[in-house]
């Protein structure tokens, strides 16, 4: 074998990096959050936990833990050996099948088996959807604040992102002239996330009523992110958008990794809710069916144990987490109103996040959000996710999906955090 | 809720298919297996068990059964609860460093748990070294014949191909002066799988130093798609590409699918063999992890429980695999010499496939090899690849990873079939 290696290090090389990429992925929010747990001291004499209130992933939580019939039922999918294999690239048909039967429950109509697309959690689902609609020229519409994967692959694929309004006065209800506003000739989408990530709301069906025909109005087609389908705790039901599927062509995003709390099985889909046929008229399942067949897939023994776990789930488990999620939003709504130099316009109903802004004016040292969430890691060992990631630049965006015991450690290390750091009065 | 839809479907929507996609996918082994399988009739009343000879998954024969050890393995993670998380873009750390020390045992200097990189399987190992390298302008030199796969994604991705021979009369070996006469100042890199696919060859040192001084020469790195390392039987040893890593940077690709029978389990890895740090100084690493901060995990808990399916599974497990293996392709090899109409230039020794020619001149009513193969599915229940999903057209691939009396019957049957479409001598 050569040795010296001579003039290789000095370059001559050809390749070079996708350079959409290296734009891309400074819009993750794991990118964002690895970039603010970076100021914490590793070698620092506190030993007070950290406190992750930046991500929605429950799952290290006791009170959390997800249903001993779901890990049952996979256990059992494995063992059996009759799961080892590549699946079909549309899923597993007795998962399919249940997945369908499970979100017609909520819905006028029936879904079939062949609505229902596997996929590896909810953020594949995001990819392919994304990369079904790229084409050259083409823009999509996407709420602002709004969870940035989609935007990343937006970016990575070349579509335009135009963003329209969430309304932090309205609970966080779509700014429906400003979404019309931005549509033109080539706007292929619009993206709803409901329950609302970052924003902690639940639409009323009033509310995505008047979405569906705005959106059948502008030609275009709503991608529903439903990740976090029932995991409701206020006055608003769950509405699923498919209820408007004979308006407007939906396609849903959904997965088990909320509801059942288990983000790391990586088992997602994406469905086609069109009673019309329109996605099939379209092309668009075509396509996606397309993308499909050269894409990877979820774990074929969690597809398998998919029909056990929707079955199988007492639902009590559903309960429990519900009952929990709203404690902790209590404990956080009402903490937070003793901050003064942070401001929640509205008590989160629904997933796991709430939206607050910063008052700079009454803070001194702390530029900006990301400066705030730098120190606060720094100083308190407390991660929250800056607005900025989120694009609602000098807000925050705060996880109460964490044990209520912890939560409390948190917010009142933000408390203390932010009174350290309030201007003295004069 | 509107249920009257009127002017929906007929028309006016904005949305349209990504064009790139609608091309991509007909390169797909599974897109053609697909169009090969409805050639059989459902309704017939032809009771045989049909023959999987198309693809590279044996999970479901016993005699390819899993390593128990493996199994629990996965068990045990699943059951500890601490693996419903979401994992690190990059992977988890004990499992990255596991594969680490697994593969460092083949290669002249140690990698550190840093060069890997966990995927979704190879498929999504492909996915990613395939976008990272896509810019305008950029060819990859790949095999012909060889898994398209890559072309696939490099057509997704606006990559230009160029293909070099394996040549069938030299145990596939690399036409090197070709090879470099295809390249010029836009390629990035050529692609070799060893232990071949679809060849079922198994590569010398000799010849891989030669690839590596070529591809050093050109200024292109190699992608090393070693998913079927170690499964050989016949004179050559493995040999990684990784080995000559300090003569050209190479990514190395690869997976549990195929050692542990488990493709269904999805899990791949992508690592860096580049001991002269070129990946980093040119910013492919950057790039890669990029793209890993805006696409999909493996299942957390194979990652958690990898470190245990390497150190726990029997060395027993892979020489019953690989004895299992050497029978069935000299059944295959032996078996093929008795049919006129088929030429097999060389026996397999690596891999879990064979290459052979169609005399299409001894047959009668036979097109070419999407004909013949369509035909063998629909009168003899076999499914056998034709050349063309490989790009090799009136050859076929015959996967021999199936059990051996299954092998045997699907054998006679493929025989059979020749003889009865084989033109009577004058």
């Amino acid at each position: 074998m050569e040795k010296d290696g001579g003039g290789v290090a000095a370059g001559g090389w050809r390749f070079q990096p996708n350079q959409a990429l290296m734009a891309a992925s400074s819009l993750s929010v794991r990118g964002v959050l690895t970039k603010i747990m970076a100021n914490i001291d590793n070698e620092s004499e506190d030993t007070r936990p950290r406190i992750p209130l930046g991500h929605g992933d429950p799952s290290a939580f006791p009170c959390f833990r997800t249903a001993p019939e779901a890990v049952d039922a996979v256990v059992s999918a494995l063992r059996s050996g009759q799961f080892n294999c590549y699946a079909p690239c549309a899923g597993l048909a007795p998962a399919r099948r249940a997945i369908a039967d499970y979100l017609s429950g909520d819905l006028p109509y029936k879904l079939s088996p062949d609505d229902v697309y596997l996929t590896n959690g909810c953020a594949q689902a995001i990819e392919i959807v994304v990369s079904i609609l790229a084409r050259p020229g083409a823009n999509i519409l996407l709420p602002r604040p709004g969870y940035q994967f989609y935007a990343a692959r937006a970016a990575y694929n070349g579509v335009e992102v135009r963003y329209f309004n969430l309304l932090p006065e309205s609970k966080w209800e779509v700014d429906l002239d400003g979404l019309e506003a931005l549509a033109d000739e080539n706007t292929v989408a619009m993206v709803i996330v409901n329950p609302g990530n970052p924003c902690g709301n639940t639409f009323t069906y009033q509310h995505l009523a008047k979405v569906a025909n705005t959106a059948k109005k502008l030609g275009i087609m709503i991608i529903a992110d439903e990740v976090y389908e029932h995991l409701t705790f206020g006055s608003n039901p769950f509405v699923p958008m498919g209820m408007f599927g004979e308006v407007v062509p939906v396609l849903t995003l959904g997965s088990i990794s909320k509801r059942w709390v288990v983000p790391g099985w990586r088992l997602g889909w994406i469905v086609t809710n069109d009673p019309n046929g329109v996605l099939h008229q379209t092309k668009i399942v075509e396509c996606l069916k397309n993308y499909l067949d050269i894409s990877c897939d979820p774990t074929t023994f969690v597809q398998g144990a998919i029909p056990q776990i929707i079955r199988n789930t007492n639902d009590d488990f559903l309960r429990h987490t519900i009952s929990v999620l709203r404690q902790t939003a209590d404990i956080c709504y009402d903490k937070l109103k003793e901050i003064d130099s942070i401001r929640c316009p509205s008590k989160p109903e629904g997933s796991m996040f709430v939206m607050v802004k910063l008052d700079l004016s009454r803070l001194e040292d702390i530029h900006d959000d990301m400066d705030f969430c730098s120190k606060l890691a720094k100083e308190e060992l407390v991660i929250v996710l800056p607005g900025c990631a989120v694009g609602f630049k000098n807000w925050l965006r705060i996880t109460f999906a964490v044990a209520p015991s912890a939560l409390e450690d948190g917010l009142e290390r933000l408390k203390s955090f932010c009174l350290k750091h309030s201007k003295r009065s004069c």
